[in-house]
């Protein structure tokens, strides 16, 4: 059995319990450098835990193959993990406040939105919607890193299939 | 009287005196997310400085009127700060091992390719090539922040003007 998910729109407010939205939408912003820039300012807060610091990766992930299910959800118990398109394409934010199937939640991202998971969110690996997307990643290293003490795996006993997409 | 400053093409190589080069081109790499994506691992590591915590921001800038000469260097002593386009256009990085026009390096960044500048290098404020580029900016929050006792500026007494640019 599948339960199916309902998409969302990616706003601050519905991802507050999970996180920060990273776009300039409503942010904070200010004239920087005589003038010729603007600074959107401090659209997330690094969290790299005790101990670690924040690095920049860059992920670049390929589509699922579809018909695909959401299974698996992972967490990085220590640290935030931001992160923010490289180009401009649609991407699907799957999150929940427990892990079970009841709680997922599926946003929509634009191609000018990254998000940061807050420490400890329950998240599903990326869903891109093209072939193959970059993404800039901030996340720790430290002890107990992304591979190590700062990643939790669940698998789900009931799949959900996200509506109209996958 | 300006000077006249060539532009070399970035790669880590060239760069490594100034910072980090960010791009997935012969970075360490492995799978991750089921082979469903690539990490390009640790390309930059945040120096947030003492009491201080990355923060995220974007920086939206404008091209500079046209000609334009470079007479101002700013840094930050405290901190790291990192560029990265999330658009693919080239864009211009300028800067130097001293706060003297003799020390001016402009390299061309792909638009794929962020920098990160290591803490108290000199560097120009962004210098676009295209209308309005978008920027993910990781700098730092903390005593002393980028507005106050962490940025410095300093004007050139001989302006340099950048070769086939601006």
């Amino acid at each position: 059995m599948t339960r199916s998910l309902p998409v969302e729109p990616l706003t601050r407010e519905a991802f507050a319990p999970f996180g920060q939205v990273i776009d300039t939408d409503g942010a904070e912003r200010f004239a920087i450098n005589q003038g010729t820039a603007t600074r959107f300012h401090r659209l997330a807060a690094v969290e790299a835990g005790d101990g670690g610091r924040a690095i920049l990766s860059i992920f670049r992930a390929t589509a699922r193959p579809a018909p695909f299910a959401i299974s698996l959800l992972e967490r990085h118990p220590l640290a935030s993990q931001a992160f923010v398109p490289l180009s401009d394409h649609d991407w699907l934010v799957v999150v929940a406040e427990r892990p079970e199937t009841a709680a997922l939640r599926c946003f929509c991202a634009g191609g000018r939105q990254g998000v940061q998971y807050a420490p400890g969110v329950w998240h599903h690996p990326l869903l891109v919607l093209v072939p193959e997307q970059d993404f800039l990643v901030v996340d720790r290293e430290g002890p107990g890193d992304s591979l190590g003490d700062n990643l939790e795996e669940v698998v789900l006993r009931t799949a959900a299939r996200i509506d109209g997409h996958l």
